[in-house]
């Protein structure tokens, strides 16, 4: 409840600081019987570990995932699901020149401020790579809508600053280091970030995420409806700036270049 | 924690349907010595209230807010504050018509098939009425966080359908029937929502809200940070599909006109 | 969350003082279609009035509840129901005296060292008249576990100081002032209480409860299990200082006069 | 949320069970600053840890814990704190005879009703080896009311059966493995409980927490009261099936031999 705690009747709560000796997490509230093993979560680890393609984060770490309780003869439950991951690539050195310095647009600056003292080894606690848990924790609720209700949740890269990427396929998603849905448009996408790394510089982009078949009337009302939690858990992972749904922004029917304040 | 229950130290629950006796909320965790008046509330429901102009619900309510506990010699006591507004303009039978009819894009629909009945009145807890209970709310955390910490927060309508509204001054803003902070613009929105309703269609709009004199470090990381909070708070509001935060959307410095599905 | 909230799904959230103009509760997590008046509630409200017999407080009060919201047609609606009960024997100058004496065993140190003020009126936030609020959600509790689940849950009065009041039968306990289920005790409860009085001293007590029907596995492992729920609600009520489930302090089988600090 | 996260601002969230691999537990909303070392979790799970006599379970265990985030540079940082706590006895073929019976007073009848399946091995999650999470919890809990506020939290064996403890000092709380505290009290107890293990039998026993140099005014009204928060802990603690506080039942002034239903 104090901020590493999400959901209420699946519930998740996070550890772990980017260069602390492991990061963990717990499913509470997973129904009973879903069989699941670690190989499920893994998969969905694997899609967002760093070190795959130039694009990303060179670190090397195999974020293997070891689940700790909740299971028993391949099934759930019904129990807290327990688990962690650790980190291998800890290399807290390379970070010791940042003990003096305040890194732009980094959570740093402001956790000395709330608490302080600071965590100055990668961005400890405020690292992306807490998006770990989520991405367990995802894996397990994912598995359980999917089997159960028939609910799919999938995403895919839909624009990378001024570039907008049509969709094309889902199958072309998973074939190219930027989950984008058109394979035309990787060679592009390639190029625009090389020189966007070479400028030093980075960019905004935007995800779009499709839950299908999901059922009439999950949320609940007033300030509990569906899209006031998923915005929340959106806005809740780092560097998300903006969250939309349904038509969304474009119900405005306007030019949104403008998006600053006045 | 059923959905009409918000926030964690400072904590609203909110009740109330469009054409049931009245409306009510739980302000819970209002620091103590606040001096507070029922005026300090009703000041911010009547910017809120109905029937003010043509450009707006001709319903015809005084929404009176009556204070029934939580204040003591014109402060705040720390214990729970509980209020009321009773509904005046109930003409429920206005609605008869609807009872076999669904509202497009209304959540009579969604209601119906999550628990089996209907309230056909006007919208039932759906309405867009039950906002009262968060302006009554805001009013009050807004004058704590004034007086306590300097903190200031304010807001106008920014664009309505393709029309941008640049940000001229905020004394315009409450100078007009639109909260539009420039009194230029004031003819052609008039114009605008005329023809719209003419037309009988609706438009999207943007609101800015500017929240000034923050301390660094409120909101809790990571799945309960600031910006999380504020999205699920604005995403829980009647006809918001979208919240964004300081750079926003304009982060990803691209065209914006395609914000829909792929 | 602050203290006023009780309950996750079944969420009960109360306001009110003894001297304020009106106690008030939201139950939010009702199941809809649960046939309920307000002469539900109303019935057990009675069943807890003061001025009733000599033996308690003699303020006179209605206690007439007024439901606001979340019942449509004679049956919930699955939304927030919300209610208020007005004070009517308000007579705040009789306390006025106690504006400078803190009466032992109250709360009002209490609220005074914590919130740095104090509502001197007939012990303000901490009167039992609270009390109320939990009657009435309970009686809409104990409606839909009756009806949907055939819970029964019953109380009497089983020990007053040193005297044991052996249990006779349910038709007893509603026959007396005392909730004795016991006819041929009621001449000494009299007595007792009017000697009591007389001396100018009071004395502990202790109710019996029992739910029958209760389905096998009710309750959260293992934080909150059901017995660490009811011990929170019972030990949330003023004056409650011990609570035991089953056979209870019994298992000791063991003299408890010596209850106390060894 | 669902059972397995205790408390608001300070919160502990529990995994794990009898003969998985492991349990673990994440404390939220430690403040920063506080100096903590495995070494002062470490000791107060010692004390816990089975093995240590003939009295206790006989399994091996070295309950080592293992800190994962929330630490630096031998402080808290304000971010949570999880860790584990391997299983290194799992012996679960022991167990494999119970996989067709329950045991009488155990909860696994409970948890087979409540989720459908069963984890037989020594009691999984309902294992009082969980209570290990609420030790290394209020571990540093104690370390911070200690350091913080001069709040000290201890607690002894009062009574066992019929035996009642007289308090003699804190010192020799620490000196026999029953945390009795009175020296010339062992041998009995020493006595009684050899002989209560070779009838096969089990009785019930009394524990007294003493928590001094409180400030007036922790827990919030009227719900959460610190009453209602301490009995909602003890209550979900295996076993204990009461909780009394301050004067607690011993304020009836009467024989509470009788304790059970009239």
């Amino acid at each position: 409840m104090s901020g590493n705690t999400f959901g209420l009747l699946y519930c998740v709560t996070s550890f772990g600081e980017s260069h602390g000796p492991a990061y963990g997490g717990v499913v509470d509230g997973c129904p009973p019987g879903l069989e699941l093993s670690e190989g499920d979560i893994q998969k969905e680890l694997d899609r967002r570990k760093p070190g795959q393609s130039r694009h990303v984060t060179q670190r090397q770490e195999s974020d293997r995932i070891e689940v700790l309780s909740g299971i028993f003869e391949g099934k759930t439950t019904g129990t807290a699901i327990g688990f962690v991951i650790r980190n291998e690539d800890q290399r807290s050195k390379d970070y010791s020149a940042l003990a003096d310095t305040f890194r732009p647009g980094h959570a740093d600056y402001t956790y000395w401020q709330k608490y302080g003292l600071r965590d100055y080894r990668g961005g400890g606690r405020a690292s992306a790579r807490e998006t770990m848990i989520r991405v367990a924790a995802g894996a397990i609720a994912k598995k359980w809508l999917r089997e159960r209700y028939g609910v799919q949740v999938r995403g895919y890269l839909a624009q990378v600053g001024r570039t907008s990427i049509p969709f094309e396929s889902w199958d072309a998603v998973d074939a190219n280091p930027f989950f984008a849905p058109n394979a035309a448009m990787v060679a592009q996408l390639e190029k625009q970030m090389d020189e966007l790394r070479e400028s030093g510089d980075s960019c905004g982009a935007r995800v779009n995420v499709v839950a299908s078949g999901v059922p009439v009337g999950w949320g609940e009302p007033v300030y509990g409806r569906l899209d006031a939690d998923i915005a929340a858990a959106m806005m809740g992972i780092n560097a998300v700036k903006g969250v939309a749904i349904g038509a969304g922004l474009g119900a405005t029917v306007a030019s949104l270049w403008e998006w600053q304040w006045a």
